[in-house]
């Protein structure tokens, strides 16, 4: 089968289509026809890791498709049903195993590359509200990145399954329209306003309960201003550096603030198939039924992974950019 | 009735005695008539604390004493019944009001001196390691300054509720041979060794699950190396200093570690309260049985709270400093 991995660990021109072995699934998993791939930040990680030894991993780690093998007890995972999820590695390819407890069915009322546009991010983004950051209904909510895959997650499950205030930043005009379309209550241009002070000017000084941070060290003054009384703060990544140069914990402390970070991806196969499980119950209905969407901003041809992992690299993306495997 | 108030806020000398009202209890609080006050640091803070004003407060957040009124509705605190608990302010006088709901009954087999050195640390070591800590049995966890009041209680809470591998430091040989006894399993001289280093030969190289952390800036690195993955790290003290410099996210994220601030006397009646209730239902029983018990290390008379407040800012204390209110 037709697989992308790379040459050398490094820049996205390392890309290359290989012929490997079609997987074989184990005991408990399923092996799909791989119809669409989504691409996600941590590709471009493992790309660059310069620890891999070879033979270098096929990249990509969600992928939708069609179930052509269940060696599984779910009875509902036949051949020929339509599912999306994590993989371990092994997306950007024409067949790929996952564990069975991570297969998210999905009705016909969604696309095979609307369906692949919705794990890592939504995942992720309920994880983070919920699980760490403890949302709770009509709370207030900062989620940084507003226009990114995460953030537009992020910002549709605050507004429905949580009815939250959402705050959320974002560097460019069309980014935070579709933020504030999406359901965030104030859009905040990082380039041309302090997002602490109208955070602080909206809640009347009490700041908000959660923070989405995929930011880090250029943000962390601003964060622990914009925190509140018992903030959960998540800290989810470090485009804006990973080096804080003076913490203060007196704040942290008398914020009483939880700061976590977190990394989906590297969990283990129980955390992500409870995790799956969970979003399923409370999130898949209101996708099914069109309320909560995915955001897909590319469709690329199977060939063209360089090019996807060019856009996600130059941040042009609002929303998902998905590689089409097979039609 | 007699009280310990400030002259102005500032040193221990400015420690008075003064005349002042019986409190008035409300609908839900009892009045007691106290019989031994705790002395915690957050009395010598409240102390120094330049912005407060006239009349400034009496001092105290812990008493044991008998109930002499009882104005809620939980008909076991009759007149006459010994309680322990948390009180707002007020503890070093002779009468104090307390909300029903944080009281503490206890048996005849404490004494008011063994009661009194119950609520602040056991109940701060409870919160930390299971409400905030998410301590889970036979985990390992770290208890920074094993010999004082707090870390003495934490290290019988895990031994006694978790069973968990228990690492501890403190800077006196008297202070490990009290941690040890307690049920520490590994004791370290921080001024003769790295505890970063024993435990990462003695986990090999897994680090801990929880680290209660009184100490802040200077242990920053080292907790940091200390931590393992998953690890919830509660802030609870800045002994060392409050301002750490270059943080570096990057090993927050990648060990996916939990930072938790917390206070526990600036929390909500509410939330003392039912962290009241579930320690009585959890812990009490092990502390009337002799199982768990508190530490104390000094009973002074009333009129000793000076030299009280100079046991405690000279760190000289193993377990509980203690001031005697009644026979």
């Amino acid at each position: 089968m037709r697989a992308w991995t790379i040459k050398e660990p490094g820049s996205r021109e390392q890309l290359i289509i290989e012929n490997r072995e079609k997987p074989q699934p184990k005991e408990g998993e399923i092996l799909i026809e791989v119809k669409a791939a989504g691409i996600n930040r941590t590709d471009t990680l493992t790309r660059q890791n310069s620890s891999l030894s070879k033979p270098y991993p096929i990249l990509g780690i969600e992928v939708s498709g069609v179930v052509v093998e269940n060696h599984s007890s779910d009875k509902r995972l036949s051949p020929g049903t339509s599912v999306t999820g994590l993989v371990n590695q092994g997306g950007y390819a024409e067949y790929v195993t996952m564990p069975a407890d991570r297969a998210i069915i999905f009705h016909e009322s969604l696309s095979m590359e609307e369906a692949v546009a919705i794990p890592e991010v939504f995942l992720t983004a309920y994880q983070t509200l919920y699980w760490l950051g403890e949302l709770q209904k009509e709370q207030k909510v900062l989620i940084h990145a507003g226009g990114s895959g995460v953030g537009t997650a992020a910002i549709q499950l605050a507004r429905h399954l949580s009815q939250a205030q959402i705050f959320t930043t974002a560097g460019h005009k069309k980014k935070l329209e579709v933020a504030r379309e999406l359901g965030a209550d104030t859009v905040i241009n990082y380039k041309e306003e302090a997002f602490e002070e109208v955070i602080d000017s909206v809640t009347s000084g009490e700041g908000v309960d959660v923070i989405l941070d995929f930011i880090g060290a250029s943000y962390w003054k601003k964060n622990m201003q914009s925190a509140g009384l018992d903030a959960n703060w998540i800290l989810i990544g470090t485009l804006g550096g990973t080096v804080v140069e003076n913490v203060s914990l007196m704040e942290l402390l008398q914020k009483r603030i939880a700061l976590k970070g977190t990394l989906l991806t590297p969990r283990s196969d129980e955390y992500k198939a409870k995790l799956t499980q969970e979003f399923v119950e409370h999130a898949m209905p209101l996708i099914e039924a069109g309320t909560i969407r995915p955001i897909i901003h590319s469709v690329l041809p199977f060939e063209e992974a360089i090019e996807a992992h060019r856009q996600m690299e130059d941040n042009e993306n609002i929303g998902k950019i998905i590689l089409k495997i097979k039609e």
